[in-house]
């Protein structure tokens, strides 16, 4: 039976490779695409893959996206907004819906398509940062299935196979470290915007890439880790392993220790999440020579140096709102960064100050999760705004 | 409930390490113990383990044993020679045999207990590679589960769970490379038996030592897993690993490759074997800690300086008695070179010569089977004769 797909934010990284893995399979019927605002992608998208309906967020982007496609006669619903992600995250005939948007924009979606039964394979950070435990808990009640997407859960998801819950000693997320992986504490200080752009393994998107030079980015899985396979905090740990080919292991209660390896190539977890439990024959992507690679290493990450990994474990341990606390402040002070507002170490400052303000809530409803992100936007870029 | 096991060959390497993980684990009962000569150590585990009947390859030992057990009232059945193992190895009450006897003396008890249903913990090299075909087939047909116990197939079989057969692309053995990995040309002729019995990572018999050595024991590997786990032997690779960290792999049609890591101590893959699926807590093996290590490589294997390991690959192919007839010039000419009677780079040489010698028989019976082992021996100490 052809799987039926819908794939939220299919401009993106995520969105285009799993479009790619999807070109090469021919198998599954998209059914549902959405964009932010890249329209001219979008439609050269709906022309190859022929989707009944199309979110754009933008209204008026949807509107010259809709004129377009009428002049040429292409007959697909276009609808927009936050609204429109929705609807189309809840079409009636979808198996899977892919969500790939960047940011808190994906959780209510994420969450609407749980409510109805589908299958989420997850490529969306904040779903599980922010709102993890609600999410998990309604995916239990609801009986649906979270594939992780994320190279890293998607390994462990993979080492996990054919093993009970409770043999699980340890879950162990690999790190490249990011660009500056051998920078001194001085050197680390006088980082540029520039500098921690460039990733050293991983073709990325400007926020992510950031994450990943802070290590937030592996703070963020380990938080989704912990929702994911329902471990205590305790059981997982980071281990800076640069050439990324080792994407992440499980070590169990007898000493034996799995490990999933590959070459960095986001469409493998995208195609494991799309044809689970199948592993389809995938001849364009590279196969793993570890005689060519000669080595693998391994390293300690340094938690002094690159505090928001700490911080990520702090927030994590606290639980309730403060991942979501977390991942706000976050994700406004990469921002600023990104603007040179800010040093590249005034990143986990604020985000501690932020924290440390927060009042926390336990066991929140989705409409305090939102809450507290809003707060979280705006006292930060209050400390932001005391730098400059 | 109690799962009831016999242990063939308990006072040898593995043996031991096999009573070492019931004794650590406290639930399992040892019915039957054997070994070859050596009955003080035998006595001792009589001792602690308390089995039913036990057997001794040599009948006056076997008597000095019974006379001392009597002595001391001890209550045990000892019984002696290859019709001994084989009655140890058929307890009607036994769920799983563990067959840890060195050489060919292993072949018939294992058919035997197969026969009867019983499962099989499977650390005999000579089972397979002599008989592969028909005891795979005998296994199937009795609907028995053959558990590998060597490290590098434990880890394959581990790597396996949860997965199909038909999504496997390759399997591939690490090998230390054993302590002339490094080696030029030059140097390996002037190997000492000194020199090949110290392997850098695993402690072990004599026998295996120079199997590792020469590389003949990751080509029987390469022959035992081509049985084991139904592939064809061109979708087996070999990879050096130096530090035997990764214990194998399997890389699956999808790009995805499964990898065992832990620290080189049998006592894991037995304890895998003995409690398959379960994975028990064991302590009194030492974790893994990759930071610690900090680092794993690869190389290609040097199979034009090392030509056992084609040899064997060699013999795979042909097929029918070829993989019998390699094995026994094998431990001809390992104890020709032992008892310093040819030199390290002879192994291959002489193992050619029989192989080239030897007339293959496809699907051989059991006696054909060791009437090519009995050739091959003879044929293998007239070649080491004309070599001094």
């Amino acid at each position: 039976m052809t799987k039926k797909v819908v794939i939220l934010g299919s401009t993106g990284s995520i969105g285009t490779q799993t479009l790619d893995v999807i070109k090469h399979n021919q198998d599954i019927e998209v059914v549902g695409l959405t964009a932010n605002s890249r329209i001219d992608l979008l439609e050269e998208q709906i022309k190859q893959f022929r989707p009944k309906i199309v979110c754009v967020m933008h209204e008026d982007k949807a509107r010259v996206l809709k004129d377009r496609l009428d002049s040429q006669s292409i007959d697909v619903e276009v609808v927009c907004g936050v609204k429109g992600l929705s609807t189309v995250a809840t079409i009636e005939e979808v198996d899977i819906v892919v969500t790939a948007v960047v940011g808190m924009i994906g959780l209510i979606p994420t969450i609407e398509a749980i409510k109805v039964g589908k299958t989420i394979a997850l490529a969306n950070k904040e779903t599980l940062v922010t709102a993890g435990e609600l999410v998990m808990h309604l995916a239990k009640e609801k009986n649906v299935s979270i594939l992780p997407v994320d190279s890293e859960h998607s390994a462990i998801f993979q080492c996990l196979q054919g093993n009970t819950h409770q043999s699980i000693d340890k879950l162990i997320l690999t790190a490249s470290g990011g660009p500056f992986r051998t920078f001194s504490k001085d050197e680390l200080k006088k980082v540029t915007v520039e500098q921690a752009l460039k990733h050293p393994n991983w073709v990325m998107g400007s926020k992510i890439t950031i994450d990943s030079a802070t290590l937030m980015n592996k703070g963020l899985e380990v938080i989704e880790a912990k929702h994911l396979f329902d471990v205590d905090p305790s059981q997982i740990d980071v281990v800076v392993h640069k050439e990324s080919i080792i994407h992440s292991m499980v070590a169990y209660q007898d000493g034996s220790t799995i490990a999933q390896l590959g070459m960095p190539d986001m469409r493998h977890p995208i195609a494991y999440a799309l044809y689970y439990p199948e592993r389809r024959v995938s001849e364009y992507i590279k196969k793993l020579d570890l005689v060519a690679i000669g080595s693998l290493s391994f390293e300690a990450p340094r938690k002094d140096d690159f505090p928001c990994l700490q911080l990520a474990y702090d927030a994590l341990e606290i639980g309730g709102t403060m991942t979501a606390v977390l991942n706000a402040a976050n994700e406004e002070v990469v921002a600023s960064f990104l603007n040179k507002q800010i040093s590249f170490m005034q990143i986990p400052e604020i985000i501690h100050t932020v924290m440390d303000k927060h009042i926390c809530i336990n066991r929140p409803s989705l409409e305090q999760i939102l809450e507290c992100d809003r707060w979280a936007r705006e006292y930060s870029r209050e400390q932001v705004a005391k730098c400059y």
